[in-house]
């Protein structure tokens, strides 16, 4: 718990004269006064996390964080759990979903296993963090300790701060699990306090009779482990996943390194959940790159107070709305660095 | 007209064959079926446009077109018109948005004269399709002639055609005319028939009194001219500017040539309702990046039955959005192109 509570005791509140100073040459720019809406906002946001009122980016990392649950067994997921490790591979061979969004920004992938319920084989490009082999099954008792539960965080801070030498100017958080939704939308019910049946979706594809199924093992696990909602590591220990907590960890070393941190989707925002509820500081340092299908994610950004960049229906994960977000942030830093002002380019400025 | 005609009798409609294929690769991706939600969809049209099951798109090119609106003597707008010519130059000099936003998606800019009000100093990057020294004043007559609006959409044409040779895989609409979203709610309001105040918004930045003072410039325009809704080109000549009737000739000619059409917002919507009213099939050609802050723009994409790809309350045009949508296209077909199949990477399929 040490190096969460330095972590934390690291992350500082955001730059206010950079952000001045941003608003300022937003406002000078060739176009009208906020015509470039919420990237406007966002570009000011990230020129308060790096202290810069003009701040670039060049190394952009995606975080993608396995891990299996134990909760599958009920029956709450479409595929079966070999698809975690199956899909660890295609993400080392560069051939899934995220690896192509990853390679259109020119960004990297870090793949990491928190929590993998197999043996994965080595491989020069995969992390190994594992904190144990899946998770317990949340419908019968915790899903993990509680020492697993800070031991996956710090795992995700580790990964932050490995990355760290190779250079990285904004993070995105993604995940792989089978089964991962039914954690998430147990955090999420137990931290903002909805109802189970609200923050509950299909995740892969559960037709009505297994969507019904995941709702009782949710309101089961809850009602069995009754994770105190003021405590983070408890509801991690007891309805979380590792590769969940993982990502938390990422989201406040993220923070921590002044680094902006573009969270994914539903499974993405649990952690999120997770990470603001250890450090409210956290929040200015979050960027929501997307509405995911998951209708709980909805729930889960209103509590965070996060405005998503793009609603196109993903449901993928991995990180593959964090890496669309982070072409628009990349856009937004563009259109405050690189156009012209009002005086250089000699136009009129509004008639008052 | 002729060149009208011709072009609006070669727009076919999409390869079904080309669509079904790419539906079943999507279906075969690492990733669960429809995950990938409206990037799913855009991908399959664009193998219908292209007639081409995976579709690459190398050759990106963003359409801005000028022209100036006699109409702004009203007091309709919040910037002088002096801006245009200036903005002109700003483009040609690549200071301006959308020079950014085409340099941050690897796409290039053509930049178009149609009708600005002043004599602008030859460059090489400018297209000089000048139609009129900016439009006659809507509020007392006719914007312009029939045969100015024939000879407008077929300018935009021909920018297509002259492209063509340099590649174009796919193209962007955008627009620059101060007063602009006066005819363009104009337009919206006489071919959709809803209310002039529900199309009419701020446009660049008008306070209430100037908001009222505008919707009722539209009403007057649409009271003395009485465009009749059923002939575009009508409506264009009565209420509409030479930018967006060559942006309406744009959209017909990348029909014609089997070209994705990625309509930026409220000015090259209302371009679209030209265009469609020509020819309703070009409809399955149109792609809409953007719900703009503009309020008639929900409107018009209701009515053109599309659904943006993004809403960031972007307000600026110039292809602005056109071009954030481009990028999003390129990232469907990447998917569509480059995942890995359950067979290849050698994931397990859904449970049955």
């Amino acid at each position: 718990m040490d190096k969460i509570n330095q972590t934390i005791a690291g992350i500082k509140p955001l730059d206010k004269k950079a952000m001045e100073e941003a608003r300022i040459r937003q406002d000078s720019l060739t176009k009208p006064r906020g015509s470039f809406g919420q990237l406007e906002t966002l570009s000011i946001q990230v020129a308060g996390i790096k202290g810069n009122p003009r701040p670039r980016i060049i190394h952009k990392v995606i975080f993608t964080l396995a891990g299996d649950h134990g909760v599958t067994k009920e029956g709450v997921s479409a595929y079966p759990s070999e698809v975690t490790p199956q899909m660890v591979y295609n993400f080392l061979r560069e051939g899934a979903g995220i690896n192509v969004l990853a390679r259109h920004i020119g960004g990297r992938v870090v793949v990491a296993d928190l929590g993998v319920a197999s043996a994965l084989e080595p491989h020069p490009d995969l992390k190994i963090k594992k904190v144990a082999m899946g998770t317990r099954n949340m419908a019968r008792g915790p899903a993990m300790s509680r020492e697993e539960a800070i031991h996956c965080i710090e795992a995700g801070m580790e990964l932050v701060e490995g990355e760290l030498p190779r250079g990285m100017d904004i993070l995105g958080t993604g995940d792989m699990g089978i089964g991962n939704t039914t954690p998430s939308s147990a955090i999420t019910a137990a931290i903002t306090g909805a109802d189970v049946v609200r923050v509950t979706g299909r995740g892969t594809g559960l037709d009505d009779d297994g969507w019904e199924r995941k709702v009782k093992m949710i309101e089961k696990a809850l009602d069995i482990n009754r994770p105190d909602p003021k405590d983070a590591i408890d509801v991690l220990s007891k309805v979380g996943g590792f590769e969940i907590g993982g990502i938390a960890g990422v989201i406040l070393a993220g923070a921590r390194y002044r680094i902006p941190v573009v969270i994914d989707g539903f499974i993405s925002g649990a952690a999120a959940l997770i990470a603001t509820t250890l450090s409210p500081e956290v929040k200015p340092y979050l960027i929501a790159s997307h509405q995911s299908a998951e209708q709980g994610h909805r729930v889960l950004l209103e509590y965070l107070g996060l405005k998503p960049l793009l609603n196109l229906d993903l449901r993928l994960g991995e990180g593959t709305g964090a890496a669309l977000g982070i072409f628009l942030v990349e856009a937004s830093l563009k259109i405050l660095d690189e156009m012209a002002t009002f005086a250089e380019a000699g136009v009129s400025e509004k008639n008052d």
